[in-house]
């Protein structure tokens, strides 16, 4: 049971995201029940810490941080993290064998983010607590393989005897409860936490997911690393440098710096990169992080009921 | 309910597939409880008659036919089906404005196959009973949305009254279990009926189904038609040309005639194209439709039992 491992009341897991969750975002989903995770992947550790205490400030719930291991400084970002006294870890992009064991040895929950069974029997090897297993509908970046959280959550949980938690495509109890019924122990959700009143999305990037569509977003720049996208003019500009079979040297040109915080945290939707998951179709308002958590909770109900006409009946 | 729609016992659709279901999968499926459908994509009028009269001779349960509308000879296949009393007709790739009066004149039940809630709406505005939705992740032709089953589901489930058929990425009860979780009224299955003892997809086609790894298909020839398809020779000559950005005309000309046949009747593995989707990599044996619609049932019930735990503890 995740719950009994988080020390939370719901298995809901409010995703790490680069420029949406701070530590307000964490208290506040820490606060209704899940747990909250500072998404330290944009943060340089001086800020990181600014938002640990922030969290701390703002709840008594337990909250965890995401911790990207692809980029440089992981190790001052954990060293933060550890003086901060934060126990619980959700790392992603990198191998599982480099820190687990120096984290688990301070006493820290660990859990790896992954889109592959493979990897995720390595994850368990490695030490880890529990696995978050990612779909390909998930937003940001996401796997080569493409593989779906229906296809994928099955796999993994025969793959491994820890906990694993199912991540993308999960925007309401509907789709937490089909998840449950593929095995997964628990939920991790991004977008539909990135619509909320505690999230530091922009406002104007908020509005664009509620004003979106079935079908804007797209996997993308799987030549350099494949990112969901919302539809936007960077979003073409990327479409038509895919279209032409553009090396990887133009891709990263027109990448430049700082497009994700233009345009997920500052509200550029022009010129920002905008990383969101399939879901986004789905989300029409925004909610407080309690207003969600209570959703979840009675769409997961109401859901579980619904499916038990297939047992009394045999259809 | 579609058990009573289709007079069967389980909500289980056997999708028509080209080249692997014919009357005696159709039969077979029919027999165990679920629908049967036999594939006419592949079939010319006299060869269609043939099968509808062997499923006919092999089972007194309902079956239907599964009939592609984008070929020359639709009409052909139509009036072949309805003189030989064929009631239940699944139509897919085309549009549903334009067999569909027809064959509700004709007294028959229609289910239109879509991969988009604006799609399905369309299809419940012309008529149809019930709608068939269609994930990313399921092998042969599929959507340019990208769509995964998970995404997908609720959102036609939210568009239209009229019940919904959840297919792509269901291999067994617990995805069976999520489908019916997300709102859907049933399953359609295809890639794990293509590994069964009455399927006619060749030995060699089962057998490279059974051997095949997580990650072994993909979505394929995007700039012509989407299909999702086993890795094998033919599919690196076709990755080589989409990395090239090879023209539309290429890949025609790389494809040429017979290519599915070759592979999925015949059992060319090398240069036939094998159509599958992503729980191929979940399959470890061939079953008869028989067993495999009572572990359907019995791992749906499993599922069900296990998804009790949240509601019962808060988590």
């Amino acid at each position: 049971m995740i719950t009994k491992l988080f020390k939370i009341k719901y298995p809901i897991i409010q995703a790490g995201m680069v420029w949406v969750s701070g530590g307000k975002l964490a208290a506040a989903a820490s606060n209704a029940g899940a747990l909250g995770l500072i998404g330290a992947g944009s943060m340089k550790p001086e800020l990181l810490k600014t938002h640990i205490q922030k969290a701390k400030s703002l709840t008594t719930n337990p909250f965890g941080v995401n911790v990207p291991l692809l980029y440089h400084g992981v190790e001052e970002q954990l060293e933060t993290c550890l003086q901060e006294g934060i126990s619980i870890f959700f790392t992603s992009a990198g191998s599982p064998k480099k820190y687990t064991k120096f984290l688990k040895n301070h006493g820290a929950t660990v859990v790896h983010v992954t889109s592959s069974p493979l990897l995720a029997k390595k994850c368990e090897d490695a030490g880890v607590d529990a696995i978050v297993a990612e779909g390909f509908e998930a937003g940001g970046h996401n796997g080569r393989e493409e593989i779906t959280t229906m296809s994928l959550i099955p796999q993994v949980v025969d793959a491994v005897s820890i906990p694993v938690i199912a991540a993308g495509g999960i925007a309401d109890g509907r789709q937490m409860m089909a998840t449950i019924a593929l095995g997964a122990s628990g939920v991790q959700i991004g977008t539909r936490f990135a619509v909320t009143k505690e999230s530091s999305a922009h406002q104007n990037f908020q509005q664009a997911i509620i004003d979106s569509q079935f079908g804007d977003t797209k996997l993308m720049m799987k030549n350099v690393v494949p990112v969901r996208l919302l539809k936007n003019k960077f979003f073409e500009e990327v479409e038509k440098l895919e279209s032409s079979c553009a090396s990887k040297e133009e891709f990263i040109k027109l990448l430049g710096k700082g497009r994700a915080k233009a345009g997920m945290l500052e509200g550029d939707l022009d010129n920002g990169e905008l990383e969101i998951g399939q879901v986004s179709a789905m989300i029409k308002e925004q909610l407080t992080c309690q207003e969600l958590v209570t959703n979840l909770m009675s769409e997961y109900e109401k859901a579980y009921r619904n499916a038990a006409i297939l047992l009394s009946k045999g259809g």
